[in-house]
């Protein structure tokens, strides 16, 4: 049984039910733009995360891993954009629990009810005196019709906003996700950094929480590469708590079960080939597809190295179709292939088949490339699996950005 | 009990008695620069070599390993650039043999006594009517004074030779041992390729013989990052004949045994600071030395990811000392380390000690890194080993140049 899903235009973070938002300017970056925002919901959520796996993390990496650990639930979450509040020592951990015991007091809320993400420069203390007095207006501010100003204060160098919702239809009862992200940018220029805040009003148990937001993330979120460097801060939440009235769903053998998953994916697959897209100075979204894989796992593995190759992404800047390193990103990624079977598409064009190279109009294909967006098929020849990831060209404009002098 | 070492100035791979080299111009290279070389040996050599893992890779490279096993010895290898020869399908593989039962035909030897090994673009046959011809005089041209004739015909963009020689004293007969190499340039853009070749005229069995080159290796080739992309052709081959008339080591429990690993590592090590420094569009050779590890292969892991990060290697290139990119990357290495003891030194200036950020003077810090090394130390705090590596700056001219449209 397959329910209908819709995709919502203009849909956000608060698009489900009793969800509020709002952005305000803390003076945390020093453009002055927005730079911290809060998600409230108007109950305890059950909730889960992904986080990065880079042993130097965030101190708020930490305390959600530990909250989610003690089974706490969950009802709001503060994040500022400008500072990452990385490798700050005790000082940097002192600050993330007092700006949870703020949020929580504006909000007449427990601490351990409040999230804290952080993105943007490490190793520099948060400016404290300007983002405290903030918080409580900031919280008093959150409405059902703030998504959009929240999913701005969570930018850096982002160009774009990167929000998406859809509508499930549960048995005549609707329930919707929602999502709001952030890029791989930088504000002072210093690491790619990735948060993601999913909400939802169906009401779904924690396990099953979990195993829905990886198998989403799987397929969309971790088929990212901007520059190959794993962030420090990388936090994805999914708040859900059941405020639709739909029947909780309980269980992974539930029929709506594939339903979650797939509104999941269909809110977040967008959000990532967006973020690919706006990586630091990307011009092209690189769309990579991997067939004739062992399984989905090495599919995704060899097109995560496709879309991660300097060389290629070089290529893929000038327009240059320089197959041969696509052939050779797939041939280290660790994935099992057939040199004799292997096969290369780039932008429908076969380039190599059955490994054999085939002649082809160079300057069109090379014309193709000209477009925003680039495809890659690579044909592995040893299975039926396939897998997907998402990149961007690598272009001067990336290395001026990340060479200046900043710190 | 540890036998003298001389570092030889102007050291090369016919250093040592017994082999013979050339250079030659045969056309495959645009340019008409020199592209064909020969090494040849006065008898057959004991061998060994290690190789690409990537599953695309040449089909010398595929040669080598089944000439390996069949436990053949080595006599002679011939070397191209200009054209890698992958991917080119079953004629590549018969021109490969072809070239090798001529040079064969050229010495009056077996043709599986002839290596091959190829560098350059991909996926373009070989100019076989060009290469043919040019085999039987480069062979006839083979010399003890050839060594850097050789040297220069299997550079691609190399901006300089690359050629060591040490001698050892094995109680009172003198073994030397001597290298070449080529780095990670492309004569059309295409792939970073590794060729080396060592030869010694001391007498070494041949498992001892894998043993001491593995060994030697893993502490210089393979520490090397220049963007992260592993070639399809990486190649690096040793080969031994006793002509010194040393007596032979046959155990890896003989007391010369670590002189000897001693000896190719200070003949590799300095090949490898060339070839990472010379990257292509490098203008700073990155050293990293990584201490406080829980062992050595993990004190390298962390070595080379801070290495090959492209945003600290952004951070290289324009001076700027972000050593949160460097805390960043040995987090994501998959090294073990303790945050609260990570420490991180550039040009010697600590600026993380005990996971607490130091105040530094940041624009000395910065003047210090114009220089054309730069050295990075990070103490993982969680053990006594250590490991180094060496990277290069990322530059827009690495962009430009290999986003030049090409094919």
């Amino acid at each position: 049984m397959h329910t209908p899903m819709q995709r919502l235009t203009n849909g956000d973070v608060t698009t489900p039910q009793g969800f509020r938002a709002a952005g305000a300017r803390a003076g945390i970056k020093p453009s002055g733009k927005p730079d911290l925002a809060v998600l409230v919901s108007d109950r305890p959520c059950a909730w889960t995360g992904v986080f990065t796996t880079n042993r130097v993390h965030a101190y708020n990496v930490a305390r959600h891993r530990r909250l989610l650990a003690a089974g706490q639930p969950l009802q709001a979450v503060l994040v500022s954009s400008g500072n990452a509040n990385v490798a700050t020592g005790a000082q940097g951990a002192a600050d993330t629990d007092e700006l949870a015991a703020l949020t929580a007091a504006a909000l007449g809320l427990p601490a351990d009810q409040v999230g804290v993400a952080q993105t943007g420069v490490i190793g520099v203390p948060l400016p404290m005196p300007r983002i405290r007095p903030a918080i409580a207006p900031l919280c008093a501010a959150a409405s059902t019709t703030g998504g959009a100003a929240a999913a701005e204060a969570i930018c850096t160098t982002d160009t774009r906003l990167k929000q998406a919702a859809v509508e499930l239809d549960w048995g005549g009862t609707t329930v919707r996700i929602g999502a709001m992200a952030k890029g791989a940018g930088m504000i002072h220029p210093n690491m790619a950094t990735l948060l993601c805040f999913v909400t939802t009003d169906a009401a779904v148990a924690p396990a099953v929480l979990q195993a829905a937001l990886q198998a989403a993330v799987a397929d969309t979120l971790n088929c990212i590469s901007i520059d190959g460097d794993q962030s420090t801060s990388d936090t994805c939440l999914l708040l859900a708590h059941g405020q639709s009235g739909a029947a909780p769903l309980e269980s992974v053998d539930d029929p709506r079960w594939s339903d979650f998953v797939a509104g999941l994916t269909a809110v977040l697959d967008p959000l990532a080939a967006w973020i690919a897209g706006d990586g630091e100075g990307a011009t092209k979204l690189l769309q990579v597809l991997v067939t004739g894989a062992l399984d989905a796992a090495e599919a995704r593995l060899a097109a995560r190295a496709v879309a991660a190759s300097n060389l290629f992404k070089c290529a893929v800047a000038g327009g240059d179709p320089n197959w041969g390193r696509i052939a050779c990103a797939a041939g280290y990624s660790g994935a099992q292939l057939d040199p004799a079977r292997l096969g290369v598409r780039l932008n429908g064009v076969p380039l190599l088949q059955a490994g054999e190279p085939l002649p082809f109009e160079a300057a069109a294909v090379s014309a193709s490339m000209a477009a925003e967006v680039v495809t890659v098929e690579v044909d592995l020849g040893v299975g039926a699996a396939s897998g997907h990831a998402y990149g961007c060209d690598l272009t001067t404009e990336y290395v001026r950005f990340n060479a200046e002098y900043t710190t």
